[in-house]
């Protein structure tokens, strides 16, 4: 039952239309910690839109341009301060800016998120399971704000075999009484443990999180862990 | 910089006036995974409120008590909804019913929140280093659901000698650029990771986060998670 967290390093600046799975695949074996059945592989966002094109010219500088960008990419602005906006993107995601971001990506560009997350970890595991013959799950993963609370935390856009949200519904505690936390949103405990070795700064773009319940791996898509506008009482 | 989280199982339903560290670091010693520098211990608010003696009378199926203990351990409720409330505890944090919480507590009791889980954190972090003999970092983990997203996420609410929230602010990405992401909540990261071996129903109170990068470690609160009411846009 012990969880192991391990960066996969040595992967190369990533362009338009490289396969990551086989980039991830080969700097883990090189690294002397390949892939093995039953892990998981968490992939961050900016790498993933890198790959799919989703990279748009957008000089840093332009606050207008980026202000039309981001309303571009959003269904519906929540807050506005100063530069920044809360929006809900078109995936049903709360985050700033719509999770468009300069870091990482060419002078003169930004990163939008990928068209849909859960295709591209759908598509990532199977690259994985035909380059290293594994049976993985895959998380594409994004740092967001929160409400209420300082700092970012990584969580999970994207899951292709790996419940989002696990569901305790008629557990029992340790003293036989039923459950009232019932959803665990695993995923993006998941993408906050990848997190810790991957960094901001460093270049490290996936990491394997081995060792996880195997009761959690099943079809499921990110898309579960949006909460609808009406049941959310912050939106 | 492989990060290993390792649940700290065999620890006794504990008793008011228990010495938390003493359970913990003697189970993860009968388990062959003793303590070590430089781990980080995660403990659930749960038993940490539990040999504080948090715990008070209250019979689940009477919703008025319930909703007068919420609202006395609240400065403010910020949303309704049958018997849910979201309120803003003493302490600053946002979260279901005050954090207060029925199950893995004797029938007819709930648990109610540390007074000062960054002061428990520390006499944890203080009383291990006097039974082991070992440096940690100790976090204290609580289980909150969040604005936008569904399921719930473990995060901290004490911390003794590790960064709630590191701050990269002046550092460069891989292209030279300053970094955009400033400010990352590497507690409530290591709340959630530890959360992966620990379940809801297995009686797995404590866990041994094993790896974390050096620099984290320092002084800190968890009451820097807190993001302030007036630079919240969302309370």
């Amino acid at each position: 039952m012990t969880i192991t967290i391990i960066p996969v390093r040595g992967i190369p600046e990533v362009r338009e239309g490289d396969e990551l799975a086989h980039l991830i695949a080969d700097a883990a074996a090189a690294e002397g910690t390949p892939l093995a059945d039953g892990d998981c592989v968490v992939v961050t966002q900016k790498v993933v839109s890198k790959v799919e094109g989703r990279v748009v010219a957008l000089e840093a500088d332009d606050p207008a341009a980026r202000r039309t960008l981001v309303e571009s990419e959003s269904r519906r602005v929540l807050r506005r301060r100063g530069e920044l906006l809360i929006t809900e993107t078109a995936h049903g995601w709360v985050c700033a800016n719509a999770g468009i971001d300069l870091s990482n990506v060419e002078h003169g560009h930004a990163a939008l998120l990928p068209i849909d997350a859960d295709r591209s970890a759908r598509h990532v595991r199977d690259a994985l399971r035909a380059r290293a013959g594994v049976e993985t799950a895959v998380v594409i993963s994004d740092t967001f704000g929160r409400a209420w609370r300082t700092g970012l935390a990584d969580v999970a856009i994207g899951v292709s075999g790996l419940a989002a949200v696990v569901d305790l519904r008629g557990q029992r505690d340790t003293l036989g009484r039923e459950l009232q936390v019932t959803e665990v949103a695993v995923a993006d405990e998941v993408a906050g443990a990848a997190e810790l070795v991957m960094g901001k700064a460093t270049g490290v773009p996936a990491a394997i999180v081995r060792g996880l319940d195997p009761a959690w791996f099943r079809e499921a898509t990110a898309r579960e862990l949006v909460r609808t506008p009406s049941e959310d009482l912050f939106r």
